[in-house]
């Protein structure tokens, strides 16, 4: 007998995609929620982040976190609400938390890695975006990582996606010269009108080797990569002496069918005595509240802007996960399950 | 009228070759020595020094230094004497001197960036090799940009090359595992027996991605790459995290007349929090001091063999020059040009 006479949707990886998922790769399920056991608490999910490295926990093998096994829920970072709890020690019914709950409607849990936020301060979607992982990443990969200093120039790519947006205005607001690169007139124009980054080259109409001659006539000093491919190679042609490129990603290469592209002009690191290093936001766990901190007075202060693109119904997971891949979303990409 | 009634032979550039050089690169010419003007020395060049660094100067474009213009005397580190001076504030004749002289017997210069060195400490080839660039270029690679430290498993290709012979054994002083990457069965005894490596890894024999499971099965924190290519990729297939490549250069590549192989693997960099760094010497050049001093002490203490590969007659420069690229030389590759 399910409790609360509710069932829980949920989303089951079947079978590791190859190239792009297909409609073999998740199925859509109704499970009753189990009885609570003594310290478990049961959340009702909200909403479900969507991010490019799922596409990479869906992959067989050894990376920065485990695969997601099959027949399990799909993996999802998720906010909600706390609505029923066995002996709990840390949190009470009707708490907001966040953690990583997965593609689901309901999550049964002991509560570990999931972190009690303030709903007043925020809106649910926004902690899994500019407050959440995402924001993370941006504040660590390019502070850390990157290590901007002012007056730097600051290519980044991705540049309107969840990470990269807040990237580029860090970098504006540690006083740096920001240029994005994205697909698209509409978002090349978000960039430079509504976030206040110097400049964009739109990459499906321009060449973006040619481009960055043109708008970074002095190279570059930090690289924040989300793309990988082409588009790392023509920032390498561009870096300046002591550059940093910070490996975030690689969406143009995760359904990658052949053997993925590596970046030719990587010597450049070595005439330019330059350093190129990969970066996983979960290294930085002890200090999400300092970056927190940062983030949430500069958009208090109007100076970073939080954009969620938020989408609605677990049974159109596919459509929305979709949409990471082939640039059609504005902002955070998040699903409301229930 | 040539000033001590010699000629000079010396090897010109003339023409910027793609792919190998061939017959039409270089010119062997003979020409007078002028006379010298204030502040000037004649140095009589006894050896050059041959480099893979010099497939890389001979291109077009901008690198990490200015290519050799064509018609001008090919570059290259060169040790001599002094035997005239026209009025040098710092130099006299008999000093040993040792700077860019390039191919040529006799060099006239102004002293700039010529450095004096005492014969009786160590053989003029020593100066070119491992008390030269090549132990500056393993020093600093290995100390500061790899940043080995007591127990670090440490992987070099090109392992029994000039420079990876001695960032072998320097690992090895700072108590590192060392596993050195060579072509053939010799060279890969010699470094375990004779320079102490822990074991090697026959690339011509071996499948080295394979190898590398064995020999390393936990991981390589430092990778020193002198190679690139399918090396460069199958190390990076076998970091653990934080771990530090260091490209110090890429032979396999250098001749290519296709695009450059970019490391397809270089994802791992973000798997693992990596970093991968390019080193040129010349930005230790206040520091090489340091670097002397305890490479020297090594030497006296039997800690660090230094091995140079002495081949005669500038005339053979192009001959020797190519056992760069063949493998079919053991240690520094010197040419004693008078």
């Amino acid at each position: 007998m399910p409790i609360l006479g509710i069932m829980n949707k949920r989303l089951i990886l079947k079978k590791r995609p190859s190239g792009f998922p297909d409609s073999d790769t998740w199925l859509l399920e109704e499970q009753p929620i189990p009885e609570l056991k003594e310290g478990e608490v049961l959340i009702q999910q909200h909403y479900v982040s969507l991010d490019p490295a799922m596409r990479g926990w869906m992959n067989e093998g050894k990376s920065y976190i485990e695969p997601i096994r099959i027949n399990d829920v799909m993996r999802a970072g998720a906010i909600g609400k706390v609505i029923k709890v066995n002996n709990h020690s840390s949190f009470k019914v009707g708490d907001c938390l966040t953690g990583f709950g997965g593609v689901q409607q309901y999550c049964v849990t002991n509560g570990d890695n999931w972190h009690k936020v303030d709903e007043a301060l925020a809106p649910m979607p926004m902690y899994l975006g500019t407050l959440g992982m995402t924001g993370m990443t941006a504040y660590f990969g390019i502070i850390e990582v990157g290590k901007i200093k002012k007056g730097d120039v600051v290519l980044i790519s991705g540049a309107a996606g969840a990470v990269g947006s807040i990237v580029g205005q860090i970098a504006k607001i540690k006083e740096c010269t920001v240029i994005g690169i994205a697909g698209g007139k509409e978002k090349c124009n978000y960039l430079v009108n509504d976030l206040g980054f110097d400049d964009a080259i739109d990459y499906k109409s321009e060449k973006v080797i040619l481009a960055l001659k043109e708008k970074c006539p002095k190279g570059i000093d930090v690289f924040f990569d989300n793309v990988g491919g082409e588009i790392l190679d023509a920032a390498l042609a561009h870096i300046r002496r002591h550059a940093r490129i910070v490996i975030c990603g690689a969406i143009s290469q995760y359904n990658n069918t052949t053997r993925i592209k590596g970046p030719s002009n990587y010597l450049s690191l070595l005439v330019n005595r330059a350093t190129m290093q990969g970066m996983v936001v979960f290294d930085y766990a002890n200090r999400y509240h300092e970056a927190a901190k940062d983030i949430s007075r500069w958009i208090q202060q109007g100076q970073l802007k939080s954009k969620e693109d938020i989408y609605e119904g677990i049974e159109n997971f596919q459509e929305t996960y979709n949409r990471l891949f082939s640039g059609d979303k504005h902002g955070k990409l998040v699903l409301k399950v229930i």
